[in-house]
């Protein structure tokens, strides 16, 4: 059998769940490194030298030592083509690839910076009895309501947001999308949009990603 | 001859500059299709049709029309992997590539996010006689010096981000470094740094990139 590969971070950090998200979608065996952030531990040169930047996820395996979650998830798709869901990252056709990656850009580019925001305001900052700021709430609401407009199109016209098949780029908008439905109780973001909700419904319930909840659930406890 | 590929917007938006470099590095024939992006030609409906959100730039050629100006770059390099730079997004070394994707990623956000806003508020706002935001500049001044860290002793490792090739990821911090450099007048960003002066120096200076500038200069005009 292989070796593991392995995943520095927790599994509540949205960007080390989308890396386990993958690893479960390709039927990657992996071994899970806690990195102790409250604690500093991704901020010592010990952790420096796999994650340049301080940041969570760091991944290895026998060949690379990576880090930003989305490489890693491309890196994954490539090296383990013929395991797990063969088509996560288009399979041998390079247009579906090309629309896939696309897609993952939206999501880094244009999702991601305001839900990202939103997360932090709506689900973490009470929680750690930081102030929220309401001007920032309501730039990042508008400006995540302007990209699920896109979405709402989109998904109109295709079950994904590639195409006909989850892949990559459905899967990379999972983590923060959680935080806002649940943590930030925000399920209106998403359910309010009928193709948007229909999409959320389906990308969320996939067994991959019940295991990743599973995943964090335990690690809180 | 093959029909040439099409990019649509204007040569001076960084992210199509960003593709007009790619495609002049593979040595790809390509036509450019102006955007009025002062009649905001961007919003129109047959615009949103190839970039449904509504920036430029977007891309066309006969397989495929797709946007997001790093996803653009990466299908040019993978359709085209025999021609001009071979090397540019790793060549059939997969691990190469990995490793280029990652520094594409430390680009778009890491690099990106407080650049383009320090190029918005330095070069662009007194043009447009819009008020500077004090408090915005020096929030990113301050992130990007904390990035440009990691890439100074990075780049003492290696004589580009992503090994010792120029990569796409060089390539893909061309347009916000040039605006800082040139139209915000904040050359000593880069230079005041051992490795990241002598890296900016290379990177810049290369054909296709002087190619692009005067482009940019020509349409300016
Ligand atoms: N672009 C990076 C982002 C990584 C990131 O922001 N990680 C967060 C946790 S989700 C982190 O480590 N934050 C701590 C810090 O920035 O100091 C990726 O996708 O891997
Ligand atoms: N992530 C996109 C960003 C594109 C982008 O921000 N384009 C700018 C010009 S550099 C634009 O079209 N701005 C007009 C707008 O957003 O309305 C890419 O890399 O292609």
């Amino acid at each position: 059998m292989a070796t593991p590969v392995k995943v520095y971070g927790p599994p509540m950090s949205t960007a080390v769940s989308r890396v386990l998200a993958c690893l479960l979608e390709k039927d990657v065996q992996f071994q899970l490194i806690p990195i102790n952030m409250a604690k500093g531990e991704h901020k010592k040169p010990e952790f420096l030298k796999i994650q340049p930047f301080g940041q969570v996820p760091a991944f290895q395996d026998e060949s690379i030592s990576l880090f930003e979650s989305r490489s890693i998830c491309r890196y994954i798709c490539e090296k383990h083509a013929d395991k797990g869901n063969k088509g996560l990252y288009g399979g041998t056709n390079p247009l579906a690839k090309a629309s896939i990656d696309q897609w993952i850009e939206a999501e880094g580019q244009s999702f991601n910076p305001p839900s990202s925001v939103l997360v932090f305001q709506l689900a973490f900052a009470p929680r750690m009895k930081l102030n929220q700021d309401p001007k920032a709430i309501k730039l990042n609401e508008d400006k995540l309501a302007k990209v699920l407009e896109v979405y709402e199109r989109r998904l109109g016209e295709s079950r994904f947001l590639a195409g006909d098949e989850f892949s990559l780029a459905d899967l990379s908008h999972l983590p923060n999308a959680q935080y806002l439905v649940t943590v930030a109780d925000r399920a209106e973001i998403f359910a309010s949009k009928k193709n948007v909700g229909r999409w959320w419904d389906e990308i969320s319930t996939r067994d991959s990603w019940k295991k990743v909840l599973e995943m964090q659930n335990t690690a809180s406890n």
